[in-house]
């Protein structure tokens, strides 16, 4: 039996961050015929927000740790603010959004990163998605709005990675439908030139990949963004997308993950 | 045709403050028998959050006004760390929570409250609650959380009373349930003389609560409880109490509302 399409769709901080690029997302997102399931991330508020109380950033080779102040904050902005303002916007253009984290009907349950060899404080390693309890939601007719918030068996939130979040979730949803995974975010796609809209990479796959890190073209965020398509590609979702905010309705557009 | 019970339960914000008799208080609800459905108060967070920020409390009449950075900061405590705290939480005791505010679903409709003649700002007044979609999540076996924002049909977020959106949820699930709603605080029920916990009012009906009115043995915060708990007696709630959080599976405690 041909399954139904469902597109699981990642939105980036920098769209968040933006009211106009955010509320013109939301608007083209109000339009898609097909279900689909929203992950959104955080963007710059919960960093704003650990200034104005004057939490000082606690950073490990780059990477922010997240102490039990910073878990406070990240699970306020959002699965508070972003979430809840998200889901009444879209409520307003007449989608049944549903507001969800990773506890919400223990939608996505993680483990508390292992602190050896660097101890990264109350982050979450996904270790179960459960599909069938999401797609209960999408069978009564609501569209998932999820934040990048889980909790571990004992009931401890933990800070989750959004990319990591709607990889996980679009491989759990494929044993239901035929997932199409977007990452959105403010370019057109992944760039040969960073600065050059116009030289979007049609294509990619492992080997591709492979090729463009080792010659430094995709780097830092980028990394791992591509690391959690290949994954998911790899892992039973239908097809996986690389594009900007602007384009869900433009399905031709971005990079493609083969 | 006989409907099944249901619980609808407000736990209180002295009681959220407080991790001991919180835990205790969600341990007790993971031994319920029954289908509930819990409405969370929001406590101090919100108000020491407030103060680390820097923003003042802008009050008129003893009542707080809820201007922009109020909302953000209540809706980022109640709807994101209460909730999913509590979620998460549950979950850990086996408890299949749900964690929901009024636009998740639209299950709860507001409009902003009427500026005149006083502006309260951002809050709700509620129209509309969407019984049958809270009914579908009862029945596929979730037991929703509820933190008191609601949105209005523009998709604005408004501070909403959560006494008063227990006796609205109370109401809109009577047409489904034979609903219990109980009010759950830090004392034993209406107090004769409110140091004292053995002077428990056992029945309250509304010519009884015209007198204490009168007598000035109910006041400030006791008397708008009153008032919804006897709105949600007249309107098709099969029983309501209001009574200690420790006592939630003793259901001859505390105070009936006739």
């Amino acid at each position: 039996m041909d399954k139904k399409t469902l597109k699981v769709i990642k939105v980036g901080g920098n769209i968040i961050d933006n009211p106009e690029k955010l509320e013109q997302f939301l608007q083209n997102l109000s339009q898609l015929k097909d279900a689909f399931v929203l992950i959104h991330g955080g963007g710059k508020i919960a960093t704003e927000m650990s200034k104005s109380m004057g939490i000082e950033a606690n950073m490990i080779n780059g990477r922010r740790v997240t102490d039990e102040a910073t878990l406070k904050i990240v699970t306020m902005v959002y699965a508070g603010w972003i979430n809840k303002s998200i889901v009444a916007k879209l409520q307003s253009k007449k989608v049944n959004a549903l507001g969800l984290t990773g506890p919400d009907g223990q939608i996505v349950l993680s483990n508390k990163r292992n602190p050896e060899p660097i101890n990264y404080g109350w982050v979450g390693d996904i270790i179960q998605v459960d599909g069938s309890k999401l797609k209960s939601f999408i069978d009564l007719g609501f569209r998932p709005i999820i934040a990048p918030i889980t909790a571990n068996a004992e009931g401890e939130l933990l800070n989750t990675n959004a990319d990591t979040m709607a990889q996980a979730i679009a491989i759990g949803l494929s044993a239901y439908f035929d997932v199409q995974l977007s990452y959105c975010f403010e370019k057109a796609g992944v760039l040969m030139d960073s600065n050059d809209d116009n030289s979007v990479i049609s294509q990619i796959n492992k080997n591709k990949f492979e090729e463009l890190k080792s010659e430094g073209i995709v780097n830092e965020g980028m990394i791992p963004k591509l690391e959690n398509a290949l994954k998911a590609i790899s892992e039973g979702v239908h097809s996986v997308k690389i594009m900007h905010a602007d384009s869900i309705l433009l399905p031709t557009s971005g990079t493609t993950i083969m």
